[in-house]
Parts: structure tokens; C-alpha cells; sequence
């Protein structure tokens, strides 16, 4: 089992912590109370994908492990969390160039977001399956960690960043295309906003991460907070109004529908105004009620059919 | 997607931890200052099952989610951890009654081993690729956490139970029969070693659990260890001495390199003596230099080719 043993000890260079045991032992053991900080929380969360579901084949591998990696890093930062390692379980795919620059795309992305590996587990599949990986990263948060729920009538609603970057990406990648770069970047390397998440924590009532497009995730914090959310503005990203030319409310209510942002959306109570240096865009309020209605240039404007991104659209 | 919500409500009546936040949240979230006990490290393990690789597509699927997750118990076992719960990565098979009997498998051995689920991932594979799986397990122990490595020479190594029925029962299912039950029952259901792996972590030089055989795994304790180990005694399960009528030494090597058992190895120091109530079987010692032999009724035993089992072989 040689492209196995290869594949190991790729994943040995990228599991420096002590708490990883060199991914020699039977489990990974981490020291809770070296965590420091105050925190005295775990956050933990889990994602797998699927080639042909998730990626396409043809998808470069780096940036598929570094999406991977974002995707739960992006949930950590959404509890404001600090990561404190990951588990990774890979599919060998019986291409170990394929593999290789797998693993060099999870390091480049576990060495930005400092989260060490602390083991997993390495299979084979039978010939011909599709590839699939689960990553599962663990934080250290304070208490009390936020949640979906918490958002209050009289809260303002702001988010990290721009929308529909990613989304645009999306599209341009099912096109063959390869440009804007930064388009095509915004989907394929998205940046979670793990730093932001871990100075907002304390002060946000609410805060999740928008993983399937604005008006669907901030629909779900209305629900999940029993309140009603107003969008009454979409911050497009640079990018992409550069690239479209249109700045219609039409493109925007799209680019509120598109996936793969990960910027983290967040209630602040009333009175309490955002840190002079976070990125953070007011989107919309939270009233007495429920649901979700947008309201731009000041008039109130239809939802369409789909909010957002679904997986099996 | 009807089955996919099913399914997700059937996880729903399992996780009944507060950490779990009702698997409506971003991530799961553990009060560490809620353990209590003087536990002061988590303790990590994941493993991935794969249809036709580690489980073929006729097996019970309730035994399939129990062998899953306990596989994972053992390697918190081997830990001395206390387990604090688990997330479910799991592929939708477009069949709702195997789902079903899955959830209804993991709910019996997460609720014998009071290991909740908090989480985890739900996925649709494309059509005809086969079934995978993939559970994480935390647990927290005190420290120091026991590991492969620590073996000292003049320890005592000692097995906490019987070896080679898990084997026999493999070899049962494999020839499609279904008796005598204790065999296959400890290849389908194995009984992960909690509550012993708890009480022996203080007290031992070195543990891990026996999940490829009693040679293989005693051979990378010695390596680990950097010691040597020499077994000189084979606790072969009665069951499968009833059945077999066997107890050549032939039949007792076979039986040491049988998988599955899920057994915990450990090094006792000199003069520290098991506690009374735990069925702990002496197995052989560890002496200075290197590698692994057996001596059985006295005699040499020349090592088979195969120490032990491997996924592939």
C-alpha cells in the first residue's frame, strides 16, 4: 500500500502539534487546559463532499482541500472560535500526483488559518467510486458562544462583506472560463472570516455563517431567532459590478441568492456599533415578527422562488 | 429531499446533548468547564467505513452503525477517555428502510456507551457509488493520556479478554452462516473496553486497543516502545475453542492473529498488580531490545508471515 504510506506521511509534515502524536496512535489528544484565552469551549463541525456532487473531477485539487478546509473554518468563525486543529478522512484516488497537490492545497489553507492536523483516517476505494472527504475542525471559544438564535426586534443586521463574488465564480468555473480572476478565486479559495468572528462574538445577540446566499441564511436566523429580518441593502461585491456592468436591483436580489460567500452574518443590539476595524456592511434589521422581506431603493421588492443555494439543485 | 430530511430527524432524536443545539446550529458547541472529574484533555478519533471495502452491501446495516461507532469507543478506550460524543458523517443510500435501521444500530450503541451525537454531515452520493461513512468520536480523560509508545522493560503485558472470536465470526459471515452467534455477534457487535480502558489508565506504562490482531498490534507497541515484547500466552475465546475443539498451538497463533477482537494491550510496571475486577488476561512481557516473539508451552514459535490483518489484504 505504497500511494497510502505516501499519502501519510504528507499528512505527518502537516501534523506538527503535539496534540497529533505524529499520527502514530490511536487518537489525537489535545491539552484543554493549554487552550489559555479563557476559553472553555469546544466548537466542533464536520463537512464532507463529494466528487461529481460537491466538486467536479476536473476541479484542481488544492483548491478543492482548501475549500474543504474553509468551509468548517468558516463555521468556527461563525461561534467565534479560534481553530485549534482538524481531523481529516481522505479517499486515496489512485493518482498520487492528484493527492499530492491535494495535500499541498490543505496546507497552504491549515497554514493561513493556523489549525494544525490532528489525524483522520486514510481509505481506499473500490475502483471507480466517486472521491469524497470529510473534514472536521475543532475550535476553542469563550461562553457564551453565539448561535442562529438570539437576534432581537431592534437589532441591526450587519454582514463581513460583499455577496455574489463567489457565485459569479461559480458560474464562470461550469463555463470553462478562468476569468475575473478574482471571481473565480472567490469561489474556489473563499477566506473565512475567523478573525472577525472571534472579536464579534462577545458582542453580537446572533451570528452565522452565509454559506448559501444571503436572503436564504439571513431567512433562517429569522426563523431560528423567531423575528422577522428587512434586507434593505446588498452590498454587491466590487468585482463582480465591475465585471456585469449592472447594478439593477435585479443583480443585486441575485447576488443576495448566490452561495459560497462565507461571510458571517451578525445582529447587533441597538446602540452597540460595530469595531472601527472589522469590514462590516449593514444589510437590514430585525423587527418584532417573522419571515424575511428586502427592501431596496427604498421599495419594498417580491422574494424570488429560491432564496438561495441548495445542494441537489 | 424528503429522505435527507428523514433521516436528519432520526440523527435529530439522538442528539439529545444541549452541545448538539438541536443539529440546528453551525457547529456543536461543549462546555469543556462542564466535564467535571479532573478530565483536562479531549481526546480525538475518527474512522471511515467504505461498502465493499470494510463492509459489504448485504450486511445488517444496524450492526454496520454499531461495529462503526465502536470501533471509535475502543480507540477512546485505549485512552482511558470518557466518552463526551460523536458526529455522523453519512451518505444517503436512496433507501429509507437501510437509513432507518442504521439510525436505529447507532441509537443502540450510542445510548449503551452514553456517547451523544452533536453533530456531523448529511450527504446524497451519486447513483451507484457505494456507501460511506464517517464517525468522529471526542472523549476526555485526565492526563497523562497512555499511548502506544511507554513500554518499559520488565512490564507486564496484559490483554483485557479473549482473542479470535471476532475472526471466526468474520470468517462465519463471510460463508454466509449465522452460527454459533456468540462468533459472529463478536465480529458484528464488538464490546469497546470504556469502563476498563478508564480504570487502567492510570496505572499503565502503555495501552492501545487490539483492532488487526494480538501479533501485529503487540509487534507496534514494541516498536513504539522501542522495546521488545514477547507474548507467551494466547487467551483464546472460549467460544471459539468449543466450536473449533482446537487448541494446538497453530490454533492459538491463528487465533493472535485474528482482527476485530477490540481488546485493549496494556504495560503494567513491575509489582503493579491489575485491579481484581477487571478480567485482565497476561499475555507475555516486555524486555530490552527490539521486535516481537512468541514462546507457547514453553517452546519458540517461529512468527507467521502475517502478524495480523490488514484492510487490502
Amino acid at each position: 500500500v505504497s500511494d497510502e504510506a505516501a499519502f501519510i506521511a504528507l499528512m505527518r509534515d502537516l501534523a506538527t502539534s503535539g496534540a497529533a502524536r505524529a499520527l502514530m496512535d490511536d487518537a489525537a489528544v489535545l491539552d484543554v487546559a493549554a487552550w489559555g484565552g479563557g476559553d472553555t469551549h469546544m466548537v466542533l463541525t464536520s463537512d464532507t463532499i463529494v466528487e461529481g456532487v460537491h466538486f467536479l473531477p476536473d476541479d484542481p485539487p488544492a483548491d478543492i482541500a482548501w475549500k474543504l478546509a474553509a468551509v468548517n473554518l468558516s463555521d468556527l468563525a461563525a461561534k467565534g472560535a479560534k481553530p485549534v486543529g482538524c481531523l481529516m478522512n481522505y479517499s486515496l484516488s489512485g493518482d498520487a500526483r492528484w493527492d499530492t497537490a491535494f495535500a499541498q492545497g490543505l496546507g497552504q489553507v491549515l497554514g493561513k488559518y493556523a489549525m494544525p492536523l490532528l489525524g483522520g483516517d486514510t481509505v481506499r476505494m473500490p475502483t471507480g467510486a466517486p472521491r469524497s472527504f470529510t473534514l472536521t475542525a475543532m475550535g476553542s471559544a469563550a461562553g457564551p458562544v453565539p448561535a442562529r438564535a438570539g437576534a432581537k426586534p431592534g437589532d441591526a443586521l450587519y454582514l463581513t462583506g460583499t455577496v455574489g463574488a463567489a457565485g459569479a465564480g461559480l458560474k464562470l468555473c461550469r463555463a470553462g472560463k478562468s476569468e475575473p480572476a478574482a471571481l473565480v478565486a472567490a469561489y474556489r479559495r473563499p477566506q473565512p472570516r475567523v478573525r472577525e468572528g472571534r472579536a464579534l462574538a462577545p458582542l453580537v445577540h446572533a451570528m452565522m455563517d452565509v454559506s448559501d446566499g444571503l436572503l436564504i441564511d439571513a431567512s433562517r436566523m429569522a426563523m431560528a431567532s423567531r423575528v422577522a429580518i428587512i434586507i434593505d441593502h446588498v452590498p454587491v461585491a466590487d468585482a463582480l459590478r465591475a465585471w456585469s456592468g449592472d447594478d439593477s436591483i435585479a443583480a443585486r436580489l441575485s447576488a443576495a441568492c448566490a452561495g459560497d460567500d462565507y461571510e458571517l452574518l451578525l445582529a447587533l443590539p441597538a446602540g452597540c456599533f460595530p469595531p472601527a476595524d472589522l469590514p462590516l456592511m449593514r444589510v437590514g434589521e430585525v423587527r418584532a415578527g417573522s419571515g424575511l422581506s428586502v427592501a431596496l431603493d427604498g421599495e419594498n421588492v417580491p422574494l424570488p422562488d429560491r432564496l438561495g443555494y441548495l445542494h441537489g439543485d
